[in-house]
């Protein structure tokens, strides 16, 4: 039976990529629902078969739905996705899915309580092919033990084309919550590990003083009982790279490593995706532009058979806590000193 | 005149690089004192004019000598330096050139009661060209305040080809104080901080428990009062790169970035020395390979002016300080539990 799923909020251009992902998996598209009557023209226009409706109740309410994508505000989507397991529907949830730690306590309990999933669609793993390829490549024991998960994530701000809530830290989540959560969620994935710690990390303000509740900068160290990561995200990449951002990854393994160029390699070949692998013997670099997204296939499988392949419950859960912990943790180094209501 | 220099320890190849800096810039090499008749043959066979001296002692009390480079064992680094001070001479050391907090201070004090030079050759910025042209691009302001360092420096580890004090903690002074020392100096230097904390730091051994003392992992987090910095050093780097290790550096200005590949660009472009600058309009490739390394003219500048043109005394100190900081209080998180007693 084919899968039916909806969309709530267009906030953020994932949804997007999401939507093709499932799509492609041969998932149908019914409905979508935002008060942005702009983002509402412009997602018909990419996918006119989503009928729109003015009411998200409507969706909750529809028995054809099984899985609702969510991207509301940040600080919108966790209350979305208790109502939408509420209704007996999967959710999947943009990124970041929580702005306060008692909403991830909360979302746990519900999804225990009604059996349902509430996954986070961390589109620097699941939309990008070498990070696919890597993902392959580390379970196939290509460079031995993952020790060190490296992430550089600098992205472009283009302030103008930003909303209102951006720029809130209560509404938004805070640059580390936001940018960070992808890299801690990769930092579990390439290691293997279930269980970790955010041993520090930062936030500063630079550059932006406009902005008194944003951040341009944040960093963490992350530790499992295997593993250490090191994140750091900015609001920082010039204009002259032709590209939103540089992101970065290195894996360092007990016997090689590998480095993805996410985006664009700077003066280097076109386009993104581009993985390099140095092992014992030798060097590879492997272009993975072309390679398929197995992420829609992965979460209408497991939509149908209960299954977790695209991404674990406890995962999806702990992953955003870290990023929640980390951001809440942080010591402001630049900027404002105004201390701002703690997310939690 | 012509100043003259000696060389006292040949305890790693570092001291090839500072040999030729110094004569490169006019310099006279007159003599040379090493236990280890292996290295001396070696070095004597590339700098035929140094006099091999049996005495050490002969050199501190020869007094055509002004600058005195000193490569012994790490641990017996600073003491050497304490004694060509109270011989009226300047100082160069390998790096490290402190394995523990109390030589520093003591270094410190002599070193103001002499005014002599205590200089520290931090290869990896002073005989790196890529290093040298990213300081001018940066003092140039092409990408603006720079507000984070990233720095990686693995190693390949041969460790058939290591002398035992390598693996001890005590006479090698410990992975962060040996290798990060680097990337600590490079941070104060780029961001231009004259005090800085170490924030965090971690060691490991994760994959040679036949060295209990050694530690193949280690990184900190480092953070001043106008920028953060982040290094991660390992002996892990795999023997299909060709080359020793892939050491990057990442420079995030407000204007800008720098990314240099000071060693190797895998699978791009050949030789090493790569530097990758782009701002607000435009990238930049620049081989820096053919540019011109200063140091050694400023070094001999610096001891006939008594100026400071090569690496501040307070620079050479801090940084020294900071990497030794970073060692001491690192969070072991593999490998050994054993206790050690601190370096200091």
């Amino acid at each position: 039976m084919t899968l039916r799923f909806s969309v709530i909020g267009l906030a953020h251009t994932h949804v997007y990529g999401a939507t093709r992902q499932l799509l492609n998996a041969g998932a149908e598209l019914v409905s979508v629902a935002s008060p942005d009557l702009d983002a509402l023209a412009r997602y018909t226009g990419e996918f006119p078969q989503a009928q729109v409706v003015t009411d998200a109740d409507a969706i909750l309410e529809d028995s054809r739905i099984q899985l609702v994508i969510g991207m509301p505000r940040p600080d919108e989507r966790a209350a979305l996705g208790m109502r939408v397991m509420g209704h007996g529907k999967d959710y999947l949830a943009g990124k970041p899915a929580f702005t306060t730690l008692e909403q991830v306590q909360t979302a746990r309990k519900i999804q225990q309580e009604t059996g349902r999933k509430f996954m986070v669609y961390f589109s620097e793993r699941f939309a990008n092919p070498a990070t696919v390829k890597a993902g392959e490549l580390v379970a196939a024991g290509a460079i031995g033990s993952v020790i060190h998960t490296l992430g550089i994530g600098p992205h472009s701000l283009n302030h103008a084309s930003r909303p209102d809530w951006f720029f809130s830290r209560e509404q938004g989540g805070g640059i580390l919550n936001d940018l960070a959560s992808h890299q801690i969620d990769q930092f579990l994935y390439f290691t293997g590990s279930t269980s970790a710690e955010i041993v520090t990390s930062q936030i500063a303000n630079y550059q932006h003083p406009q902005f008194p509740e944003f951040d341009d900068f944040g960093d963490l160290v992350i530790r499992s009982d295997r593993a250490a990561g090191y994140v750091r995200v900015d609001w920082f990449s010039p204009g002259g790279l032709g590209a939103w951002g540089d992101v970065r990854l290195f894996l360092t393994g007990t016997e090689g490593t590998i480095e993805l160029r996410k985006i664009v390699d700077v003066q280097g070949r076109p386009g993104g995706n581009h993985l390099f692998l140095v092992n014992g013997s030798q060097q590879e670099y492997i272009n993975c532009s072309d390679m398929p997204l197995p992420f829609g296939a992965q979460v209408v499988a497991d939509v149908r058979n209960r299954t977790e392949t695209a991404i674990p419950q406890a995962h999806t859960f702990l992953a955003s806590e870290l990023a929640l912990q980390a951001q809440i943790r942080a010591v402001r180094v630049a900027g404002e000193s105004l201390q701002h209501p703690p997310l939690s």
